[in-house]
């Protein structure tokens, strides 16, 4: 038996917004809006869940118990949607693919995860997705559309930070460690946990030399020179390294490398990653408000093989940071007229909403600060 | 175990919107929010899953069946809004009354429901609610609004059928007829299926009189005029009557007695509706695109008793009596630049995309009808 009291309140990990935070929501995705389209996105829109199955491949390995799941009526399995990078994977190879020029694409929409409490529950998101284009400059458009939707935003201070897990990959592609140890790894890695690292490393059966670079890892941050510290040579390291000095070139020519960081050790909690990722943090907030990168693996998964790389914004958590909600809107007015003068108040009534005024048709009983229709008030408006 | 190919599919009774469809989503959108805004409504947002209890109480009869649920980590019964009014009655009961003034509230969002197959289980819905007002006024702001949205779509032929469900109630008031009873005479007459009911109405122990009134139900529809053959004339039948006069007055001095028709035995799927109710019906399409109507008894199922009326629109449906997409957005510009030329191609992106321009920093390798950075056409484009 449920508590009779819930139906008052909104479910533990979602919010209501009333008037106001509604108007700041918005406003910052018109904003957003905006800096994606004019970086050459189109806006697209899923459903609000998916056949589960798109969510429990091999390449994405989203924690399965937090996902929302529900049966149709069919009995097949249906999960509210853990992002919506899969849903639009799933759209784009299916309905959008093969395609002579890549896909940009954008979506603002709400996401799903049954997380611990105190956290969110349903979280709106923006972001965009860049499909079939790979390189330097595929790459380097997204960190810098990132870049440009945080500045847009007004956040004030932020930075983004740069990883490439293809480098942690080239250097356990000779190794003949489990998937599990590889996860193990590459957790306390994005940790930073060296202590735990060094004394699970040791019980491996590891060379020295790829001991050492994984070693090093959690320590390879900062400017672009931290790479330059990096000891792993296979070729898939040196591939990796060199692009993300490419990238960071050309960040560098697009005058952002004030906001940017290296970080070798960012090792993002989804594996379906494959080259360059990065993550957005805003002073104030401890934990990041953007993420993206590289996920060349996923469009195969339904269907058609392409590479793709993007981020998604976490709107409900940035909202909490930049802290300020719209100012209400500008109270209507409202036009009190008797039942016989109805029909010239509601012709006032439409000029004046053709000028963009808020205008309520209150009647006789209208409330005490409305005007009289034909009040030297509304003269003055007209003029 | 689930059918493989099922993840490469939307879940059926949902849609992609891919970009055409999506940009004309936004456009509808935009209208509706342009009008609900210029008419002092403030638009809100609620999840889009509620506690289950928020659609279970007695004023609320939705088709259980069909509300998708969900469990949360607690164990507490979820569910996926079958409407947007229970949510934001359960918001404004707990969190924006008791107000001065009566609220006016719009939201655009998707309403949930398992339905038969070929039905829509996701539908995107736009609406508003008018909640601490009653009477002719309010009344007539709610149809004359949802006339207004209706025609701002550019829906070429529509109508509005305007009936009260209080009149039935008044016919009812004086009887010993079960809930069950009630209800099935409303589904028959809702219905116009006079043959069932004759039959019903015959088995039951009523007057003649109120038999009488009940058989004409069905056929009290048309103009105005129509309310004059009603013969129901019990207090709350002739409040009834003389509300709905009212309004059409009221209507009428609007200019919108071209779009409506009157029809007593228009009496909606919802029990909770206690008063005027309408709906709109587009000339191309079997089904409503609108419904709404007066819902006095709902705010106090969430503490805070409060008059209310208001409508949603079906947008999904409505798109498709539209029948058209827009035209896909406007191809954004490609730059081809050089490495070393990075930094002025970002600068001149900026530059065009500051006057509205869509831009792709496309680099060396860009696509063949990319413009060169430094141009004779892009020069053009400056000027």
């Amino acid at each position: 038996m449920q508590d009779d009291s819930l139906k008052r309140h909104a479910p533990a990990g979602t919010q209501d917004y009333l008037p106001a935070a509604c108007r700041h929501k918005r406003s910052l995705e018109a904003v957003l809006r905006g800096v994606f389209e004019r970086a050459g996105y189109d806006e697209i829109e899923t459903p609000v869940f998916e056949h589960y199955d798109v969510f429990t491949h091999d390449a994405v390995p989203y924690v399965q118990e937090e996902i929302v799941k529900f049966f149709d009526r069919q009995g097949r399995i249906l999960a509210l949607r853990p992002d919506v990078t899969g849903p639009i994977a799933r759209m784009s190879a299916t309905k959008l693919l093969p395609s002579p020029e890549p896909l940009r694409l954008f979506y603002m929409g709400n996401v799903y995860g049954l997380r611990r409490p105190g956290e969110q529950v349903e979280s709106a998101q923006a972001g965009v997705e860049l499909i079939g284009a790979d390189g330097t400059y595929a790459d380097a458009e997204t960190v810098a559309l990132a870049i440009e939707s945080l500045r847009s935003l007004g956040l004030e201070s932020f930075s983004i930070e740069i990883g490439q897990v293809a480098y942690f990959r080239g250097l356990l592609a000779g190794t003949d460690l489990s998937e599990r140890q590889r996860e193990q790894i590459r957790h306390l890695i994005n940790d930073k946990n060296s202590v735990e690292l060094e004394y699970t490393l040791s019980r491996l059966q590891l060379s020295g030399q790829t001991k050492q670079a994984l070693l090093e890892l959690p320590g390879l941050f900062g400017g672009a020179e931290a790479l330059d510290r990096a000891s792993g040579d296979s070729d898939m390291c040196r591939e990796a390294l060199d692009n993300l000095r490419s990238v960071l070139k050309v960040l560098e020519a697009y005058g952002m490398t004030s906001y940017i960081s290296v970080d070798l050790g960012l090792l993002h909690d989804f594996q379906y990653y494959s080259g360059l990722i990065f993550r957005g943090l805003a002073s104030d907030i401890g934990r990041p408000v953007l993420s993206g990168g590289r996920y060349d693996g996923l469009l195969g998964e339904f269907g058609c093989e392409a590479p793709a790389t993007g981020f998604a914004i976490r709107l409900t958590r940035l909202m909490r940071a930049l802290g300020m909600e719209s100012e209400p809107a500008e109270r209507p007015l409202m036009l009190r007229f008797e039942a016989d003068e109805a029909g010239q108040a509601a012709a006032l009534a439409r000029r004046l909403r053709s000028r963009g005024r808020r205008v309520v048709l209150a009647g006789p009983q209208a409330p005490a600060d409305a005007l009289d229709w034909n009040g030297p008030e509304i003269e003055e408006l007209l003029c």
